[in-house]
């Protein structure tokens, strides 16, 4: 098996084309020095939490932010590194495979080679397996040749994507040690970052030499916070799953008789579906974040559907596309009691054919009233994490036959008088995460791995590589690196003022924000979309011409340069400090304290634990 | 809903960069004059059935070959027309929505315009059903303006897509006559281009006046013949498939877990699964002719596959992509007995819950012995063709799940060692012929439209509009016109030589070739296609740069100029008459005697009905 990672293999004309393109660098990253500025010690976004995650992660929370800058920067306390001694760095692949992540591999190789030829950058062979069973295969120009700019994960390979139990972490460090490794980058998404955060503390607290750098490569886009604006690979799934909605939309409107019920991988969170509604235009869009908010019920939804059917079939229209995020099965409350039912029982060993007779009186009549081919996906076993189970879920399916049979009991009543309802379903996510990486995606990744060997040059550890400011052209991206602690919360049973956080600190997959932009978008167009078939289609994705240089919604609209207005601050306080000198007049150092006193007076109160208006970003 | 066809829309970047693509024409189709030149009356391949088909076409049978010529071409035998009086053209979408149907518009359209303004060309709204209604729209720049280069059939949209009852039949001339038609233009495949072929012979038996002209578009790809290289959409939707499946392979090879069971829509022949196995390189294709020539059961087949996985498992690869073609189940010989033995319990009107007490004892057996979700499948009622109720079939689960059980027993008999085998199941198809057309499909469409004014201007009736030499650049494309009625071939129920044809003629569509070359090129590379993961990525559908320009496997290996052929023959026989002229020597006359005396012979036992090696095309 091992024999065929990173073998040459035959490409394609467009697959040869795309290995010659050369990604740019901010000017942050060129040249042969290192220049790092450090900020104030952070943080994270819950105050209530700090306590707790300060406990858990005594030598990696509350590490400073750091920002690479060009060489040219007038900033005075930034640190010059100019001695490169030769390093060894490892990488793995540790979540799911996501557009781009090879790039993470050339850019970090590239970065290494420019700073000192003699570093060596191995990666482990068939991901966390071969982390612990220290597999490698050493990156070399060759290596790399027809992986450029190239789709998948299949350089290096991924397996069971997790570095968690005891067994686990001590082969990781065992590994890094047999190895001496400088450094250990983890590419992934939320759960190979929490995991990555962990094994930096431990290496500390063990006294291990290896720093370990987290890099946010998910398609499912779902690891953001105040310092990560996307991951790598959601641009590049969400116009591939878009271009096939628009196809489905276009298919749907030519024949007229179809209603497409379309699944979209993309584990809890609804942000794919909510990219690809903005670049698609279907007639519904379910989102779980909705759904959970409303506590709507499997009725519910089924009820919200029929009835725009129904409208639709007024105006003689009986065709229609409806997006449904694979996570919202577990945003409908009763199912996802039923889950954890299911779930609990699995874990105190009940076998699958038992547990239906140990559900609960009311998850019983539940699981009973589901279709057979839904109960059988319910009782799938999770795997390293649930989204893999979600996946198996054909929630679709289950809402297609349930819009069905209500259209069909309309129609018997007589409330209904239109022609029949038609529907065919489909799951989109498999065919999209091999894609062939969008230019984004490829500079993006590029750019993170060359982020990754300043972070292990500036000796950093339990960071992960940033870029902030994305939506604007690569010249005028701010790389930086932020504590992997300053990502993390602390899950709580109640939303309530006071209520005390329980269970690990880690970083969790953020939902898609109701209050947020890409939201209002939806908002404002659901009427039109639903009624009007305003079907949109950007396209196959292009790498030259008109479109190639496309950035997602979800990135375009949102406000989110948090590490800029970071800056700013800075900069305020400066101003003040320079502006009130000693020997400044009286009245200008009254003014000055009277309103320093009512902004710190506001911000005490925004950030004491129990205030109400409370929203962590 | 009328009123949304044609309408302006919203469209993105790469779809308004599209609508500014022009088409080139090959030269023959340039300026303002119509020079046509008609070969020898054609017969059909099949010498046997070409009584039947004379007695059942009097009208439209036996026309000649038609050439269209450029401007300076120095033919002395063809027609010039030099005249256009205004004429009034009716459009159709008559099959299903295939990538490029718009271009057919816009290039009759345009065709029309330039050689008389007054021309008029009416769309018929809501396709065959919108004929029998005489619901039209006007075509005008402004109603084309968002529809050239896109995908679906939206402008004008389609439905039950025949024309075959009398009473359809009657609408449809009825629709020509108040319509003031000279012409009447249906764009589709096999079954539509049947119904074009029965219409001409109506209306000329009739003495309704307005002449009847097809167009072959048909993503299935499965409308060849003598005069047909290829169809329109064929090209993108092998290209958008590919695509997926590289991406799924990508996604196999990463994970090493699963194996991905594709199923593609196309019909009863296998020609899109064979074309996207050549541009992606998956590790099995079931081809359904295979099965069907070899007789092969449904536990062969999944015995083949599970000794494939086996031999994988060996080399210690537990994951692959194995493609279906959606003709597939039709092409197994008990399935397909049991599937006419339900077809003919459906026609004789048994209700759909008691077929399964009607079967055979035989089939009653088959049908036990399926999953659930399979048999509730079969007892679909068929639309206008089968075709519709294929893609209803699961054959991909069906045999995923055959696997999968032959593979666990194999495991606990313990003649397999291996992991356990995982499978994911996949349907592609609506998320294809929807799509933007490739370059390809523009150019296409577009020459076949203007030829369809060709056509009508030289007063042809009961033609397929044509174009050869595809491979090669658009300015050395052959512009002509074939007698549907050549095309037309008669069933036989056995295929021992002199079996006597039954049934109507018509045009059927035909299977992929297994002595031709696309399905050599596949056995040559079917082993190590198996075994090595020579996965291959066409990437995305490219509008520029690389990629953009390729055209089918099918298209370029085929050697098929069956055309210039025809007009290689002529000039062959011309030089003979033009050497052997009256004074030549009595020992040239000889020779030139022997040498075609010899040359006739063969070829009269060559088409002779009852010869052995008869193969048609």
């Amino acid at each position: 098996m091992d024999s065929d990672y990173g073998v040459p293999r035959e490409l394609s004309e467009l697959q040869k084309k795309r290995t010659e393109y050369q990604p740019e660098l901010p000017p942050c990253l060129q040249g042969t020095t290192v220049r790092v500025e450090f900020g104030d010690s952070t943080t994270c976004a819950d105050p209530s939490s700090a306590n707790v995650i300060s406990r858990a992660f005594p030598h990696t929370f509350g590490q400073p932010l750091a920002h690479f800058l060009r060489a040219t920067a007038k900033i005075p306390d930034a640190q010059i590194i100019t001695e490169h001694p030769p390093i060894r760095v490892g990488i793995v692949f540790c979540g799911r495979q996501s557009s781009g992540g090879h790039n993470v591999v050339w850019g970090l190789y590239n970065a290494m080679k420019i700073h000192n030829p003699d570093n060596i950058l191995l990666g482990f062979l068939g991901g966390t397996e071969g982390l612990f069973a220290q597999k490698t295969l050493e990156i070399t120009d060759e290596v790399l040749a027809t992986y450029k700019n190239q789709g998948g994960f299949d350089l290096l390979g991924r397996t069971v994507d997790q570095i968690r139990t005891t067994e686990q972490v001590n082969a990781t460090m065992k590994a890094c040690r047999v190895l001496k490794l400088d450094g250990l980058v983890i590419v992934g998404g939320v759960t190979s970052n929490s995991d990555a955060a962990q094994l930096a503390e431990t290496f500390a607290e063990d006294k291990c030499t290896t720093k370990v750098v987290g890099v946010p490569v998910t398609l499912y886009g779902d690891l953001k916070n105040q310092f990560v604006e996307t991951n790598v690979g959601f641009d590049t799934v969400c116009k591939v799953n878009s271009q096939l909605i628009s196809n489905v939309c276009i298919d749907a409107l030519s024949a007229e008789k179809y209603y497409y019920f379309i699944r979209l991988m993309g584990r809890h969170a609804s942000h794919v579906a909510a990219e690809c509604a903005l670049q698609s235009h279907p007639n519904m869009l379910i989102l779980g974040e909705e759904v959970a908010l409303s506590k709507l019920t499997l009725f519910d939804i089924t009820k919200q559907i029929c009835d725009a059917v129904q409208a639709r079939a007024a105006k003689d229209k009986y065709h229609g596309v409806i997006l449904i995020p694979e996570g919202l099965i577990a945003s409908i409350p009763e199912l996802y009691a039923l889950l954890q039912e299911i779930h609990d029982l699995q874990d105190q060993g009940i076998s699958t054919d038992d547990i239906s007779s140990h559900l609960s009186p009311w998850a019983t009549a539940l699981f009973q009233f589901l279709p057979p081919f839904i109960r059988k996906q319910l009782l799938l076993n999770p795997e390293s994490d649930d989204a893999a189970q979600l996946s198996q879920i054909e929630t679709e399916k289950l809402l297609a036959q349930l819009v069905e049979k209500e259209m069909s009991n309309r129609m018997k009543e007589g409330t209904y008088k239109g022609k029949k309802f038609n529907a065919i379903c489909h799951f989109f996510g498999y065919q999209a995460r091999g894609s062939l990486p969008s230019k984004f995606d490829c500079d993006y990744a590029y750019v993170l791995g060359h982020i990754c060997y300043h972070i292990l040059a500036a000796g950093l550890n339990g960071y992960l590589a940033t870029v902030t400011n994305l939506k604007n052209p690569v010249n005028k991206w701010r790389c930086g690196a932020a504590p992997l602690a300053a990502m993390m919360t602390v899950k709580r049973h109640s939303r309530a003022p006071g209520a005390i956080p329980i269970g690990k600190p880690a970083i969790h997959p953020v939902s898609l924000d109701l209050k947020g932009k890409v939201y209002e978008l939806l908002r404002e167009r659901a009427t039109s979309f639903l009624m009007d078939d305003l079907y949109r289609n950007p396209g196959p994705l292009q790498f030259e011409g008109p479109g190639s240089e496309a950035k997602t919604y979800t990135l375009s609209v949102e406000d989110q340069d948090y590490m800029g207005r970071m800056k700013m601050l800075q900069e305020y306080l400066d101003k003040v400090k320079s502006i009130v000198k000693p020997g400044v007049s009286q009245d200008v150092l009254k003014a000055a304290l009277i309103s320093m006193a009512s902004v710190t007076e506001v911000l005490s109160v925004m950030t004491m634990p129990s205030f109400n208006g409370h929203q962590p970003l």
